[in-house]
């Protein structure tokens, strides 16, 4: 095929047709078109957008590429949800077991740990034996039996998606809404779901800070679920500052399991709770919120989430014995406490300084070759608006050697902002609701 | 290097620091960055632009990359000439050795057809023997002997720009004024000039047909070289008609050879004395332009300007003899006329179109690789304002096979308009200068 003629239009900020699209993706992903001329591409792209018909034939087109987990008819619902990222962000290890243990079948396909923030499939990992590289067969007789699987973007999962993000990795070309919603949907859509539920993070942690490029990215993912017979409701939850306590693998995957407990920090559970009202809803399992909340909060309290955790964390080669004592996970050998400097307000805990700290402690990778040490971290249990005095301990460092202690001790300098002037304003937890009608204020 | 954050920061429309660029050529052409990140920075720079100080450091790199021309002290002075490209020019052949002729050297580098456009190494290869491919070691003996070298791009002059312009022939990032500039220039400022003399075309026919768009090639060419202590001037001559009357290799360098003996187009030959007449000024041989058009009248009328090229053409391999004799070119075995198919005034010669049939004969390349036939093309004596009758003949189409005359006939039937209304204006033939003063109107 003649690219040139294709990369010059889109350079003139003109649509491709749709056919375009499939071609190009099709003999991209086959190697009949090198890299440089899909880099030039995508430059475009990043520059000049693409009008919708392209974004959902480049879609598809990445959709088609590879296989799906597609279920037979009559099978049980089949709902997922996609965070765009954060710092402290354990929701889907709660999420998943908990609206499994309600009779919705999660298929859940998550990331590793991206610049700043973490990745689902880093912090399973921390727990000794677990396998997130299922194939495809294994998942879905795993999906079938207990109804839900924590598994990573296999090979035969949109193929394209894999080789165009390996290539926006290294083109600066990633931070684009309607390549990063083609590269989201054409993965979920492959799952075979009934519905979809996006928790699109604001806030100064976010990967995208504005909340007006969060909403635009959300519509986008929202029209392409719907247009594509799975319907999709997003969440905008806050991230300006770190959600829960626990940032770090171990750390996050042991706060989860509290929560799955029903001992875990409420913010987290909140914001699960909230994910899963719109999951069951979507599955059509309740019709009503209040009802799916209290089927949520019951699934939480009679044990059936954490039940649900446990056979899961045993069907993909854990012990389930860590269900009931997270004390089981990798413990980092040093553990310091950060105490307040002074009397004050807490005015802000920095995420995005919380996540680079993780990273610079091993916690995440450089690189994506580099070994993570799941056990490091921190757990910070204030959070802005709260008033402090001086000495009390505001977080606990959780580091591999007496060296790192420095790394962390200045990080949370930087990170936690005390001032005499209690003159804060937290984003609401959860503050839009987006739907294909539009957005509507939770505030 | 971290070349994803630079990428980055042009894809934000930030100036790279020159430093940056330096790096950024010399790793490139030593083969440390690939293709691929080239290409979606090259992306960047074609939709954001480039700052003045990136541009330099730009062009310093590429020409940095490679050998130069380097006369020593004390030689005579050397002044080139660039053409944006058009149909039908065929002045280097003229001029070169005219302004050799008046005892300025003139070290002419010129490239091969692109597009609708013909190239001056094309038509000096139509001459049998004549080579091109010198090596700088050759050329500079070939200037010091007889004061001209008509040449290709080496291989040692700006390596970083062939491999940074063949990426971009690939990747529809040629259209670039700071890439064409920086393109140019590395090479032209290679060649150890005292003075460079650029043929800005514009017109239907010109590689940039706005004007508005070619003035700030001009300028930016000119800011370049001035900067570089080349002092550089800028005509703008009409391309929106073919210049002179010859398209096609062998037949313009036969036109060319007319040119020089006395007997060719009057505006092939005004556009080469008014180009010759800033080269002598530049070179700093002549002071004034009355006395420099002189001196280049006389050179024509003394028969020393085809002399030189007669010097030229033994010099490099072809028969001298050609000089007295342009038969001597290969020859196409059909000729055949067109006539006008009414009464009329011609109110267009569309020079795309022309080009486009040269190439489509065989005279022009589809692919790099492709052998091109010297012999075909057209000879159109009529120009737009021309009035004409019924039956008159307007061209010769010159063919190698029978079956090419209704390629070359459809052609031309596009290409030339004639109205009953003479309402036709044509560019001025040489419409404006530009030099680091500013732009002037020849109008």
């Amino acid at each position: 095929m003649h690219v040139v003629p294709l990369i010059e239009q889109k350079r003139n900020g003109e649509a491709l047709a749709p056919d375009d699209w499939s071609s190009l993706v099709r003999a991209y992903t086959a190697g009949h078109i090198p890299d440089y001329q899909m880099a030039a591409l995508l430059m475009a792209v990043y520059l000049n957008g693409m009008a919708p018909g392209e974004l959902a034939a480049l879609t598809d087109a990445m959709l088609r590429s590879g296989a799906s987990l597609h279920a037979g008819d009559g099978r049980p619902p089949r709902v997922d949800k996609h965070s765009t990222g954060g710092v402290g962000d354990k929701v889907s290890i709660v999420l998943a077991p908990m609206v499994a243990a309600c009779g919705v079948t999660v298929p859940m396909m998550s990331g590793r740990g991206l610049g700043h923030t973490g990745g689902t499939l880093d912090k399973l990992e921390s727990i000794p034996g677990f396998r997130t590289d299922l194939t495809l067969a294994a998942a879905r007789r795993q999906l079938d039996r207990i109804g839900c699987a924590l598994i990573g973007q296999t090979a035969e999962i949109a193929p394209a998606d894999q080789k165009l993000y390996a290539l926006r990795d290294a083109t600066a070309t990633v931070e684009s809404t309607p390549l990063i919603a083609a590269s989201i949907m054409s993965k979920k859509l492959a799952e075979g779901l009934t519905g979809l539920v996006l928790d699109i993070k604001r806030g100064s942690g976010a990967f995208l800070p504005d909340l007006e490029d969060e909403l635009e990215l959300a519509r986008t993912m929202i029209n392409l679920g719907e247009e594509r017979g799975c319907p999709t409701v997003a969440l905008v939850t806050a991230m300006d500052r770190p959600l829960g306590y626990a940032c770090g693998n171990a750390l996050e995957t042991a706060e989860a399991v509290r929560v799955l407990q029903g001992t875990g920090p409420p913010d987290v559970l909140e914001v699960a709770l909230r994910l899963g009202v719109e999951m069951l809803l979507l599955a059509g399992v309740e019709q009503e919120a209040s009802r799916a909340r209290a089927t949520l909060e019951h699934a939480i309290s009679s044990g059936s989430a954490i039940a649900k955790f446990a056979d899961i964390v045993e069907a993909q080669g854990g012990n389930p014995a860590l269900a009931e004592d997270p004390g089981l996970l990798p413990q980092a050998p040093l553990v310091e406490t950060y105490e307040a400097s002074s009397d004050g307000y807490v005015t802000e805990v920095a995420p995005r300084v919380i996540g680079k700290a993780v990273v610079a402690l091993g916690g995440g990778r450089h690189r994506k070759e580099d070994d993570i040490d799941a056990a490091v971290g921190f757990v910070i249990e204030t959070k802005p608006g709260d008033r402090v005095h001086r000495g009390q301990p505001l977080a606990s460092m959780f580091v591999r050697e007496a060296s790192q202690t420095a790394t962390a001790r200045a990080a949370l300098n930087t990170a936690i902002h005390l001032a005499s002037d209690p003159t804060v304003e937290p984003l609401p937890l959860i503050s839009h609701r987006v739907t294909k009608q539009g957005v509507e204020s939770l505030d």
